[in-house]
């Protein structure tokens, strides 16, 4: 299929379509509302159902109740639309329900402003709602990226019955590139049967499938945990995404960045290296689960010294990048926050400065 | 002042009254409804309000109306309530308001179940509303703690101007203990006429004060969020309050460990000593700011050969003590989650296996 | 076509289809929520839709939103629910728009009961909503009657551009009767391009349709209502509907009486006759606009002596025939309410007693 | 007490305060948002307590809630504002609480405008919510009016355990006139233990009293329906008020008429007398109960040959004289709507026109 030029937004629209997503439920907030205008138009068109909650809060459980039936089910939002909707959230989870989220995160916290940021990152990949429950976070550097992201977050959400968010931000959604999609996803979920409310007629039987997060006994409760936890752990062991970029020779810091930041920390790399100073990057594709032994082996290279979380956030994944690295090299983060970002002069000085 | 026998949850009512607290909102949720009948009797006895909102969304912004306008605020919820107040305690943080939350955590997550849980540790301490915000969180072990904690987190809300949390479950809430009440708070807050809406007559001047979260200029905003970041920064350095269990002498072992569970892990620990195996225990009493040195410095002690992290979670707190021991010794966790609490036997049967 | 045995309910939501309606949003309420059952098996296979708003008062607006767009809608209450919907009911009156309500009228005021009730009379034909608003109002005595109210509803809301209600009772929505369906219109509203907001692609100009309550100028305000006034004394030119029963001989005393209560009347009528005694009675089918005429001519029969006005309210309707009959015959109120339905033999000793 | 210059809608305040009602919750909308500013000042000063509730809805229930616990209760709105209000409203009515509300109407129907009407006679005084519940519904024509008709709505309100509605228009909320305040009520309700729900204490027993407007067994439902309708009936008996202008002598045409209108009226009135053109007036000051005696044999007086509704309605009123003169003499309305109001002039040439 030929490259066409769209919208981030309106591309993460049509990809959710093309994995076969005919339930869309939003609310709208800059900086994602083109995703909603744009499906506004092409649900109907195949047949599908956009339908606008009246609040975020109300959008979560619209999510919930139709994932709850089986139905493949999505919405966008952005920074505080998300918070509204982390209670329902961790009711999907712990009901173990498919469901995809966009989060184009904008400048927080509170209403902050509407230009891109990475400031959601704790929320996304630690604290997103009440309980022990995690989410499935994946984090797109391009348009084309990103329509591949959503377009494998359904299989996922279904393989995993978990919430999956696809974590971008304002440019990523506001940016014009030229993008190619994949072909349509033919596949059913396959188990829809064993655990939604209305797969009894496919089942041929008559037990009823009840799909809850109230668990009164603590016994089921800490069972459903235990279930959760186990999920958790295979996501840790099966589904680390991330990219390397100038780590096959030595180098003498690595960055670790991700998101449209990664972007600018490549031209910043390019430019060192013209200069003779090289810099390795682990770009985490996924952020939870994050790719700590990637991280850790890169920062093992001998020649690396330093390492430096480089993020439009006051210093959220360098949490992680900590935990990965557990001492062995000394790890810093640098970053900005609300709309600026850091150029690539500013990282070369950072790095120049780290690497003394 | 005499001791008096009193449930947790109205403690927890008495302690806010005490130390100033006129302004009372919140939403009945299990197992925190008792502060709310409480102070529905007590707060019109002191001239204060309780006003119940029509659900967790708005008692957040009544929180965030009333703060603004210079008044000490107050709510108690469980864990989906605070993930309903969570945009707005995001906004509170933002706009640099001082506010109290006291979360009784139940098990999670979803509806989950009644019974005490400590599943909402990385809610709190980390991803709570979206974007680079954070409390101040509090984790109290007895209902005499429960008091001081609540009593304290006013004058340092006031001092941070940020939203503080004092973070229990079900047991402290339930349990009647007795408990010994300071003395009232007599202070104001003192700094109220420079940034509250309602100072313009205390200031004698002309001159308005803005409360709020939008900044859509990115250099605003960012500026807004270096300042968040020092306070955080500042808490890091002034707040941390920790207490150690058995850290004298040698140890084999360190737990840490923190509110009713770790009451637990103190019985564990006597009886171990018993049979002559030492086990020391940091229990944070900050859980943001959370004791990384007190941590670190008492795995550090050359006897002791392991660390585990136990909690009534599926492992949350473990990775803020995997990042504060760096490496240095094996950190592992153990906990249950969901209203099953693990008990003395399954605690010292657990560190006999990491002692080997 | 063949006649099929429905529940009244089940037909209601039939007929609104076979009258090419294909939106149709409500909020469950016994005892009329078999319609939303009904509809929400049935419009999905017709390619309509039915969407449940979070509250009646949301139902009223999405029923604006959508007619203001050109849509047929359609929504079915009862009582508490309607009161909700008055707001919006007010609101599509004065922008004019074309809307069909079904009221299936429970035991008031307040809850009330789940029982047979016309304690709505006064709302639906005077003071459903603030303003100088009117809905055009019919009443079914049957479940057939009901069908063909309810084809007949859309023509007419479209023809005045304005809410037309359909005024039953628990006993037309619950029973069961063989009705036959006309056939479906085939008609679309003529005159949508001249003011529906979504008509500018088929108008083939670029002028906007502006749908809206609001005209801050009193002048046009006052238009407005002038022409809101002229037709509703259109209807009352064009759009009297009622039924005469017994009212070819000569009579004693004149019934009034409408909706489920006059089949009780009628049953009364015929035991009368075979004692001699003749009584006549109109039954309106339209409630605004009132058959004032009809009933002040049967009144004015020469043998006529008394009229009664036999109502499920206390006292409602007795009013319209009061203005109708102008003081030539003493009119007074039989009734009960509430779900107490005044019985064939209880009618009789009131008539009696009246005729002396 | 001297005389002050107030704006009505303060005055309308500062009565309810005056009647000692110290609960007020509402909502704001044009053109009675100054009772709300005025009493967000005064309530505290009293001890009083001014909740804005999230919206209309909410408020009618916050009403219900406070009234059903024997609480002395107040709002001000304007007509939209009383559509949100009207299901809880036939809720208060069906319960049996007291209640006071101001209806402040603005143009409709919809949003219509901002300036004075009088098109929500109907709601008013017909159909406000469904069932049958009726309020006892006052109309001031002046500042001084207003005040002693808030004041007296209370004792009203309790006396008949019924809600009351004092109806003005923007000119009586706007306008400042020199207002003499009666003194202030001592009385408390005298029956609250008989009903309310918080009086057990004072009972000094353990019945307890239930506050519900739901009554599921049809005979209870149809016995509080009697109450009501017994309680109507002994308003129509005991609260009629009225006012006649230039009736002593005869005259040619009545004009009735009510409110701000019927000040133009007797502007006209005095205009004709000095062209020797006599004409009378009344004006009821209870819409409902309606005047009907005062009206009918005012028409009665032998000169007279035609009576005139004059209303800022589109012939509402109109019915109720219709039934009054019971067809004795020719019944006929003028009026305007939304703002534009009838001058003295147009109203000679009407009556001029009428008396040929």
């Amino acid at each position: 299929m030929a490259k066409v030029l769209m919208k981030g937004n309106e591309a993460i629209g049509e990809a959710a379509i093309r994995a076969g997503c005919l339930n869309y439920f939003a609310y709208p907030i800059t900086p994602q509302s083109e995703v909603a205008e744009y499906l506004a138009r092409r649900m109907p068109e195949v047949g599908g159902v956009f339908l606008q909650g009246e609040s975020e809060v109300a959008v979560g459980y619209m999510l919930f109740g139709a994932a709850g039936a089986g139905a493949r089910v999505f919405t966008t939002s952005s920074s505080p639309g998300i918070s509204l909707m982390s209670e329902a959230i961790s009711y999907i989870a712990a009901a173990q329900c498919p469901a995809v989220f966009v989060n184009i995160v904008r400048g927080g916290p509170g209403l902050g402003g509407i230009l891109p940021s990475q400031g959601d990152y704790f929320q996304a990949t630690k604290g997103i709602g009440h309980g022990d429950c995690r989410l499935l976070v994946m984090a797109p550097a391009s348009v084309q990226e990103a329509v591949e992201m959503v377009m494998t977050a359904f299989p996922l959400a279904e393989k995993y019955r978990n919430p999956v968010m696809v974590i971008g931000d304002g440019l990523i959604g506001q940016m014009m590139e030229p993008v190619e999609f994949p072909d349509h996803l033919k596949t059913e979920p396959s188990n829809k049967d064993d655990w939604a409310s209305n797969g009894m007629e496919h089942r041929g039987s008559d037990s009823r499938n009840l799909v809850k997060s109230l668990f009164l006994d603590p016994v089921q409760l800490n069972d459903n945990n235990l279930q959760l936890k186990a999920k958790y752990d295979r996501m840790r062991a099966e589904e680390v995404r991330f990219e390397a970029y100038n780590t096959d020779g030595p180098y003498r810091l690595l960055i670790v960045s991700y998101g449209t930041m990664s972007r600018v920390c490549r031209t910043s790399i390019d430019m060192l290296k013209a200069e003779g100073i090289e810099v390795g990057m682990i770009r985490p594709q996924t952020l939870f689960p994050f790719p700590e032994k990637a991280v850790s082996d890169a920062a093992d290279s001998p020649s690396c010294t330093h390492v430096i979380s480089i993020e439009m956030s006051m210093g959220q994944m360098v949490e992680d990048v900590e935990r990965s690295i557990q001492g062995r090299r000394p790890v810093s983060w640098y970053g900005k926050c609300g709309g600026e970002i850091p150029t690539p002069e500013e990282i070369i000085e950072v790095v120049k400065e780290r690497i003394g």
